[in-house]
């Protein structure tokens, strides 16, 4: 049987490195990390056997990557994960992973190491192949990686539902703040529904893509400002998260731009800030709870298993409040 | 050595429960976790000796309990905890108690089975002993239990700023929203110094004590309706945080009141929507940041046996924008 001096040896590293490959500790170049797991597999390195069966028998823990829980979508998504995981025995260990690879990374080698029963994406800036050949329950949320199952909310319908509103309210040309359209996003599917629906009516409107995934003030504020200089006749704004919606809502009002008078303005979340603002902002409700229960629930059906459901859509619903 | 099925003849309960409290798997009441726990301890019983080092070397996973993450403050605290934490090579294990004491014990029962190299706590129902004979790194954000060693901001600075604020700005009558007096919290000393300050000065005041823990828009609406119906003559108000005074101000819009012409509200914390608010909110800045970076750092030095300072009071900063 393989010791770790083989593996040091056959990696043309010292036995230190493999050690802090294998415990994540201490700064280690991807290149060495990627040859130290080369040759474990190789000879078949089984670092710990025991340990491992042990730490996998006892885990008991989920892993939740989401892009920051600063983010209030994201805050109120773990903590409602938590909450269902913890109904079900397990501890949640938190990742942000900030949009870093190489911390994301980090948190696939931890699985790899079996120190997690199963991952819920909630982010990702890795390859697909980095995941759909972990073998380990995984469920993604919002987003298709692979054949890996995920969960998200009706985001088509909900992008119809928005434009819908809008025109019913009388809105002549509306501006989308979208999601990055390069990226394979389930969330980008709000535009979709968005502009079917608008060409289908007939409304004229601009769509300006942002990172859906970055909070950033300033960011918002240049595109906002954008947005608005170069279509100065807006009269409606959909926001693919409240979060924007409400950087919309404070752009308007400090320069002079009544709310819902002069612009109507509909966000996407439900975040608890979207009705305690004022005015109060409409949305599409995401149902949360729904989706953190789904997800865990999709991994344990992995683990045990089961045959699991590949897309789980849940239904939106639209909330209606004065901003409109 | 003694064995599992020492442990259950001698506590009167099956090995299936003993074997559940190890693992803390399934519905175990108090009582017989108590019970087992303490026939542990008479027979010396070590579940898995191995497992528990192996666990305990390889841990490398910090805890945090917070009333939950969906605060805004409680989100930031957690990013900027985790951030650190993952500098430092650790991961981070994430508890909304929700106030729940019985969810509380199960991470510090997971802790005494070596799952977590130290722990956090934003939050504590159970009884100092609970967490002293503990024996383990432990830190708590902004609260006092035993000798254990606490991070907190300049609380009875900040409220001593809060009340200078508003007297230069010619409150007359000051409405205070605390935290619950009866709690041995750190951050009431934000009462301590607001109301000693506006002592000095001989302006009028009414404290209204609310749980800072909590959440929950309705018990916050009702304070503040409750403190301006019996108070209709409050020209300012110190919200011991943010999100109480983001209420404080939707509240006044909704009756009429005209921030800040007819009262001036300040708030605690500097949470992101302190800025984003329209008006914007004028705030006591709690240093989150540095706040995390000290509480990690207090765990790595009690787990290389160093010195510890057993407070760190960090300094506050005043944030002056439109709603004062």
């Amino acid at each position: 049987m393989a010791t770790i001096n083989d593996v040091a040896e056959k990696a043309g590293v010292s036995v230190t490195t493999v050690s802090r490959v294998l415990n994540n500790r201490g700064y280690i170049s991807e290149k060495t990390r990627q040859k130290v797991y080369q040759v474990m597999d190789e000879l078949n390195y089984q670092p710990n056997e025991l340990a491992r069966s042990l730490l996998r028998k006892h885990s008991n823990v989920l892993g939740l990557i989401i892009p920051s829980v600063e983010h209030p979508f994201f805050g109120e998504l773990a903590n409602a994960i938590e909450s269902v995981a913890y109904q079900h025995g397990f501890k949640l260990l938190l990742c942000n992973s900030q949009l870093d690879s190489a911390k994301e990374r980090e948190y696939v080698d931890m699985m790899r190491r079996n120190r997690v029963d199963g991952m819920i994406l909630g982010s990702h800036t890795l390859e697909i192949g980095d995941y759909t050949n972990l073998n380990y329950p995984l469920v993604t949320i919002d987003r298709r990686i692979g054949d890996i199952p995920f969960v998200a909310s009706d985001n088509e319908n909900g992008g119809a539902l928005a434009a819908r509103l809008l025109i019913a309210k009388g809105c002549r040309k509306i501006g989308h703040l979208s999601g990055n359209m390069k990226l394979d996003m389930l969330s980008n599917l709000r535009t979709t529904g968005f502009e079917r629906e608008a060409r289908q009516e007939g409304v004229e409107f601009v769509t300006y893509q942002t990172e859906l995934d970055v909070f950033d003030e300033q960011i918002y504020n240049e595109i906002i400002r954008k947005m608005f200089t170069e279509h100065p006749d807006i009269d409606g704004v959909f926001a693919t998260s409240d979060l924007m919606a409400l950087f919309v809502m404070k752009w308007c009002r400090t320069f002079g731009k009544e709310v819902p008078r002069d612009v109507r303005i509909i966000g996407y979340d439900d975040i608890g800030a979207a009705s305690w603002y004022m005015p109060g902002l409409s949305t599409i409700r995401q149902p949360i709870k729904d989706m953190a229960r789904r997800a865990v629930e999709l991994l344990l059906e992995q683990m045990d298993d089961k045959p699991v459901e590949r897309e789980t859509v849940l239904p939106v619903e639209l909330v209606e409040r004065e901003s409109t």
